[in-house]
C-alpha cells in the first residue's frame, strides 16, 4: 500500500509517518513546514528538541529496520504544480491530509492570520481534490477534520449527519455547523467542500472529526529521543492536557479558561494513529462521503485540571489552579453528547486517561535536562473579541 | 443614509446604486471588473451594450436630478489595505456585498476557476468583516447568498436556521447545506464566517439567499439606453429565463438541462433592488446575523420553457424546446418548498412573472437593433464531472 502523508512534519503526522512504515505501508511525506515557521514568528518552541524533517527520516529509516523507507519531499499544498506532480508520480492508494494551520488562537489574531488560515486550508485542500481527481481518482482521502466544526450544539452530536423529521417529512443532512474560530470554519468549509467532491466527482473520503489530542508518546517516538515529535504547551499550539503536564511539573498555576465547564472530546496521540490505521483499513467506497468522529472520551476543562490535581498530588506537588478570563468566545455551560461509535464498531479500544499516566507525564517533564520552558508563551494573548 | 456597494459595476450592483442614489442615499460603488474580465477571456459579452462603470456613473450623476451623486472607485476586497482605507474613510451605515464571482459554471470549468472562485469570494468576504470591524463595526452588512446553498433537501427550506428536534432534544441551527457548485460553497463558507462574525464580534448581518434573477429592466436602467445593466444570455452568466429569452428571439430551441423538472426560485431584477431596499430599512440588530430568503416564485425549468412557448405563440413566434444533457449534477426531480415569508412580513408585494412580461422582453430583444447575438456561447460547454 502506498500512502502519502500531507503535514507529514507536524505533531500527529510525523508518528502517524513512522507507525505506517513500521506497518509495512510506502509512506510519502510532504510538509511545507509553516507551523515550524508560525513557531518561529512567535518565539514558540516545542518543550523537546526536535530535529529537522530531513534528519529524522534518515534517523528513522536506518535505525528502524523497517522494510519501506520514508520519503520525504518540501512542497506547499498551494503550489498546484507541485502537488499535481507529487500525487502523478507516486499515484498514492491513500492519502492522509493533515497539511493545515491547525491553531484557533492563531487563526483569532488577526486578519493576517484568519486569512492565511483559510487561505492555506480551503484552498490547499481544494488545489488536493483537483490532484487527486486528475491522478489517482479511486484513492481514499483520509482528511483530518475537527470536532469543533459542530460546536457545543444542545442535541446529540453524530457522526456527520443527521436524520431530521421537518413538518411531516424527513431527510438526512450534514450534521449542522456551528464553528468556533476561522480555524474551525476553514475545516467546514473543507468539509463541504470534500463532500461535494465526492458527491460529484465520485471521489471517496473521510473526514476524521478529531478532538484534542494529548501525550506524545507513541511506540515509534519512543525509540530515541531524534524520533521525537512537538510537545507544545505554549498558548498557540499547546493542547489543553499537555499544557497542565508542563504547568504542573514547573509549579506554574493551571490556567483555566473561564468557569472551565466548557466540555471538549479527547484522545491520546497512540489512539490518533490507531483510529488513521482504522480508518485506512475501512475505507470510504467510491463516491461516498464518510464521516467518523475521532475522540475517546468528553472532560470539562475542570475535571482535567482536577485529575492533573490528584497525579501531582501521588507524587507529591501540589498543582494550583488559576481560572482566568476566557479569551475565547464560547459557551462555559452546555449540554454535549458527541457520538464516537464509528471508530468503536471498527475495533477501536479507547486507551482511556489515567491518572497514573498524567504522573508519568509530569514526572518525565519534570525530570527531563533537555526540556526548556518559555514562561512567557505560556498564558493566552489572543482575545477572540479583541478590539483592533 | 451612507451605503457602500461592493461589486457595484455588476448585473444587480450597477441597479442598485442607481436605485439607492434616486432614493437620497449616499451611494459609494467599488469593483475590481473581475466579472468584465471573465468575459473577456471567454470571449462573452452582454447582450446590449454597456458603458464603461466610470462614463456611466458620470451620466448618471448628470441625467438623474438625484441628490446624492455616486461615487466610484476601482479596487479589490483581496487588497486590505485599499478595503480598509475606503471603509475607514466613508464609514458607511450599510454596505451592500455584491463583489463575488457569482457563476456556478465558471466556477465548476476546472482549478483555476474554482480556486479564483473561492478565493475571491471567501477571502475577500473575510477582508470586508475584518475592515467593517475595524473602521465601522455598528455598520450593516447586507449580503447577497443564494438559495443554492441550501440544495433541494426532501423538508421544507426555512429562512436561514431550522428548530430541530432529536432524541428528545432541541435546538435551532443553521440550516444544513448542500451547496451545488464551487460557486455555491464559496457561498456557504461566506455565511458561516459571517455568522461566526456577528456571534463573536457582535456585527450586523443579513445574509440574502437570493434565487435566480430575470430581467434587465428597472426604474433606472429605462431611462437611457446608456445606464443599462448586463443582460447575459451565454453558459456562464445567462440565468436561465434570460438564456430562454434570446433564443425563443433567435429561433434558437430552449436549451433545457436535463428533464427541466428541477425546481428553483426566481425573482424579478426590481424585486431584488425592493428586497435589498427593505433589507436595509429592517437591519439586523447589533450581533444579529439575520437570513432571508430572497425570491418570488418557485418553477420547474420545464414550466418556465412552456412559459417562454406560451409568450411566443401570442406573438406569432414558434418557439422550440430541446432537452440536452444536463451539465450539471443535480437531483432531477425532489421536493422544493423553500420559504420567502421574511419579505413578505415587512412589505414585499411580488412582482410575479406575466406572459405578456416574457411577450414583451422577446420583442425588445428581437426588434432591437443594437443587440448582437454570439450563438457559441449559449451551450453549456462546462460539464460538472467532466473528465480532466
Amino acid at each position: 500500500m502506498k500512502v502519502i502523508i500531507f503535514g507529514g512534519d507536524g505533531y500527529l503526522g510525523w508518528p502517524t509517518a513512522m507507525h505506517l512504515s513500521k506497518n509495512n505501508i510506502e509512506v510519502y511525506c510532504v510538509d511545507n513546514f509553516s507551523k515550524r515557521k508560525i513557531e518561529l514568528e512567535n518565539g514558540i518552541k516545542p518543550l523537546f528538541n526536535i530535529e529537522t524533517m530531513q534528519n529524522r527520516v534518515k534517523i528513522w529509516n536506518k535505525k528502524a529496520n523497517a522494510l519501506k523507507k520514508i520519503k520525504f519531499i518540501y512542497g506547499d499544498l498551494l503550489n498546484h504544480r507541485f502537488l499535481y506532480e507529487v500525487v502523478n508520480k507516486f499515484k498514492p492508494d491513500a492519502v492522509i491530509h493533515y497539511a493545515e494551520q491547525p491553531s484557533a488562537p492563531y487563526s483569532m489574531a488577526g486578519r493576517e492570520q484568519a486569512v492565511f488560515s483559510q487561505h492555506n486550508n480551503i484552498i490547499g485542500s481544494l488545489n488536493l481534490l483537483f490532484a487527486i481527481k486528475k491522478y489517482s481518482p479511486s484513492c481514499h482521502i483520509v482528511k483530518l477534520g475537527t470536532m469543533g466544526t459542530y460546536g457545543t450544539p444542545n442535541i446529540a452530536i453524530e457522526e456527520g449527519f443527521l436524520k431530521i423529521k421537518h413538518k411531516g417529512r424527513s431527510d438526512t443532512v450534514q450534521f449542522p455547523m456551528k464553528p468556533q474560530s476561522f480555524y474551525h470554519l476553514s475545516k467546514a468549509a473543507d468539509s463541504l467542500n470534500l463532500s461535494f467532491a465526492c458527491r460529484v466527482w465520485g471521489l471517496r473520503a473521510t473526514d476524521l472529526n478529531q478532538g484534542v489530542v494529548y501525550g506524545s508518546d507513541t511506540n515509534e517516538t519512543n525509540l530515541s529521543e531524534e524520533l521525537n515529535t512537538s510537545f507544545h504547551y505554549d498558548h498557540l499550539f499547546g493542547t489543553v492536557i499537555n499544557r497542565f503536564l508542563v504547568e504542573a511539573s514547573e509549579n506554574i498555576p493551571l490556567t483555566i479558561y473561564g468557569g472551565g465547564e466548557q466540555k471538549r472530546t479527547f484522545l491520546n496521540i497512540k489512539d490518533t494513529l490507531k483510529c488513521v490505521e482504522l480508518a485506512l483499513k475501512n475505507p470510504a467506497k467510491k463516491g461516498e462521503y464518510k464521516v467518523r468522529n475521532q475522540f475517546t472520551e468528553i472532560f470539562s476543562i475542570k475535571e482535567l485540571a482536577n485529575k492533573v490535581f490528584a497525579a501531582g498530588k501521588n507524587i507529591g506537588i501540589k498543582v494550583k489552579i488559576n481560572n482566568i478570563k476566557n479569551p475565547r468566545v464560547e459557551m462555559s455551560k452546555h449540554y454535549y453528547e458527541p457520538s464516537n461509535k464509528s471508530f468503536i464498531k471498527i475495533g477501536l479500544k479507547p486507551a482511556l486517561l489515567k491518572i497514573k499516566y498524567l504522573e508519568e507525564q509530569i514526572l518525565k517533564i519534570k525530570n527531563n535536562k533537555n526540556r526548556k520552558i518559555i514562561r512567557d508563551i505560556i498564558s493566552p494573548n489572543v482575545q477572540w473579541n479583541q478590539k483592533d
